[in-house]
């Protein structure tokens, strides 16, 4: 494992580690005036302890120490930072192999010092922290601080202090940041295009999934989230692969892939797997398109990304409109949220260590201070509302689905009878879900595409 | 998800589902008198709390109750199964699709009654159990139950009873679980056959254990455990892909597949990258297999697994003694543990829902009763002390590995000086690590090797 940390500095090309991470605790430093502790964590256990799941370390802890180390920590007292993590035992060596000692590890990282976690607890005095998600670690943290821990979310002081200050550093990427980002969207770019060439031949979705995984894994990257590639893509998080591909249906691949830094690109295509939309298909994939599209040359600094969503929403009601799905003004049919009836998620997300970046802090990253969710059916899943600021990556993933927990709930049906036309909805039924998504940074003068 | 248990059992071609797990149930009812109650678990998140990692249920709720289902749980009173399940809400249905209601779950395994999971409680008293994997879980069984729990390996009555009665019921595989396994091996052949050929245009470790996985996924399988695939197979877990290939490197691969119902497949191939081996290479690989097929030959019922490991170890002492590496007898050689310099972990497992089955149990299920593990240098770390019997699946893994921890070890060079010709040795630097295992079925008259 060591090893591959220091591959991947060197094969990243991107500018030095130890720098980017120095300017990161800067930045930090200026926001918040108590000690910080974090914890990287440990792999949770699969079916019995020793075949655990693949170590993925806080993203926190991967931004400011860029090791995807388990079990360390470190404390960052201003800008100065403490590595806190135990060379392996001779017996550990004799099963994982020898690695960088402790000294090479905090060399590697621009750290000021490097000690055994057993000085850790010195650290821990007043220190604010946030929870990582497996409890073993969180159990260490809560008894080494001496306060037990609630998810960031709902953190109090002095941790609600540092989830701000977090969130405010980690909203808008640096170069390390976009170097890596970059990388892991061409290489999810490939695996797009190897699952689209595998669907000529593939029989299910199964193999059509794992065309693309291969594409991640052999550029030794990790998918970023279950991967969903389906026929159902109405089905928004479905992670299964069993259905037969039939020549009538759409597939829809939402697949990304994640560096082993931990940065993340999350892209979705449709495509028909006979090659060939019938014309149902090609009239909402248009659609679809367009509203991606629309979506995208709208993005620059200091528009709402809200705005974006209810672009996204306004063109999709304008297209059901022009093909007699939906009956009304574009513009209230919005206001009454019908588009939800077919798009029912936000148009996307912030993008970063996390597919979902930050979600862990849940609205106090993605939503402005003072601003809080909408009760409304056609805003309420949305995560991200705030203006856009150059460095910030954000998902663009407009959608139409035909789900039939919505289209056949009762209360929809009724609330919405006068502006659907059910009898022309239904010769739309080979249509069961598309999404186009790609990932998307702001910049000075408009938009970088990582995804295209 | 729940589309795929239905498909698993149709597909699997195997006996019925509801009837092998009902026999189970009968088996277990034999051997203990408390109610037991055994709960599934559910998905620890991997960076927040959305994005987890792929569910796995607890092999031990597996094994009775057949569904790889989340937040879940059984009641066995003697035979009698009830089945705790809470149907998704509507909003759960609107992200993860429709799927089958408790009663079709029910009536799929066999059970007897279906209950929403608020109606477990009444089930708790007095009921032996045992930990999940997952804390979460862990917490709600220890308030469901009103006492602690600790590892099963450790546990107290009631549950070290069930802990017994369990490792009894599991040791020997039945029909479902054979067609099971047979398939992960069938799917784990290929995975290998596509490594090697993905070896001759392959530069990386990544990008052959790509070749490897994808295979496995698309059967609609997942890895069994972390894949080693790599030229530092002397390296023993080593999950890191990240080396190039030279033409001179032996690469160890050791992959396997899991079926939908969770039962696992183990298998290592070590095979030269250039597609020769050199002369060296091919001496201890010859020496390597020649032990692998003794140990295959020598598996039937009634003979001691420990007997299997030694006999290994005997013929790689025979081996190196005949190319000079090891001076002196062989059968002293291995009664001085001089064998494990070079083959220091056990012959192998057994195989089952877990790769190494029941491990959670600790020794409880490896090692027959009243036997413990030996304190010796070349025995300590053999898993598995019992009298091979009809229907048990072993792993037979010999190697041979040039590890630095224990060759540079002052204190075994001084232990061993005179039985190692180091000089020798060094002529064999381009063997770092040889590995060849197989997955041995003991039936009444030998064997069936379900990997070959």
């Amino acid at each position: 494992m060591q090893a591959e940390f220091l591959q991947a500095e060197s094969a990243s090309g991107s500018p030095s580690l130890a720098a980017a991470l120095r300017q990161r605790r800067q930045r930090l430093a200026t926001l918040i005036s108590v000690p910080v502790v974090l914890w990287s964590g440990q792999s949770p256990s699969r079916n019995f302890p020793a075949n655990s799941y693949p170590f993925r370390a806080s993203s926190h802890f991967l931004y400011f120490a860029g090791l995807n180390l388990p079990k360390a920590a470190i404390a960052l007292q201003g800008s100065h930072l403490t590595l806190f993590w135990d060379e392996p035992t001779p017996a550990e060596v004799l099963w994982h192999g020898p690695g960088p000692t402790r000294s090479q590890l905090a060399e590697q990282i621009g750290a000021d010092d490097a000690r055994p976690l057993a000085d850790l607890e010195q650290y821990c005095a007043g220190a604010a922290t946030i929870a990582v998600q497996d409890s073993t670690t969180r159990q260490q943290q809560e008894k080494l601080l001496g306060r037990s821990l609630v998810a960031p979310k709902l953190a109090q002081e002095p941790d609600r202090a540092l989830v701000g200050a977090i969130a405010q550093v980690r909203l808008c990427h640096d170069d390390l940041a976009l170097a890596e980002m970059r990388r892991a969207a061409q290489v999810t770019r490939r695996a797009h295009a190897a699952g689209r060439a595998a669907t000529a031949t593939a029989t299910t979705e199964a193999e059509v999934r794992a065309a693309m995984e291969q594409v991640i894994l052999a550029a030794d990257m990790t998918p970023a989230y279950s991967s969903i590639v389906t026929v159902h893509g109405e089905v928004l998080h479905n992670c299964h692969y069993g259905h037969r591909l039939e020549p009538g249906d759409l597939l829809l691949a939402d697949v990304g892939a994640e560096t082993p830094l931990g940065w993340a690109a999350d892209m979705t295509r449709t495509w028909p797997v006979s090659g060939q939309f019938s014309p149902t298909q090609c009239d909402i994939y248009d659609i679809v398109q367009a509203a991606h599209d629309r979506c995208i040359e709208a993005i620059a600094p200091g528009v709402e990304y809200r705005e974006i969503h209810l672009l996204a929403a306004r063109v999709l009601a304008e297209g059901l409109v022009s093909l007699g799905i939906l009956c009304g003004a574009p513009e209230e049919l919005v206001e009454q949220d019908a588009h939800a009836l077919f798009f029912p998620h936000g148009v996307g997300h912030l993008l970063g260590l996390d597919v979902h970046d930050m979600e862990d802090l849940g609205d106090l990253a993605g939503y402005e201070p003072g601003r809080t969710r909408s009760d409304r059916f056609g805003l309420c899943y949305l995560r991200l509302d705030r203006p856009l600021r150059p460095g910030m990556v954000v998902t663009v993933e407009p959608g139409f689905y035909q789900i039939p927990a919505l289209l056949q709930d009762p209360e929809k049906r009724d609330r919405y009878s006068a502006l659907v036309n059910w009898d022309r909805l239904a010769g739309f039924a080979d249509v069961r879900g598309i999404r186009i998504e790609d990932d998307v940074l702001v910049t000075a003068t408009g938009v970088e595409v990582l995804t295209e």
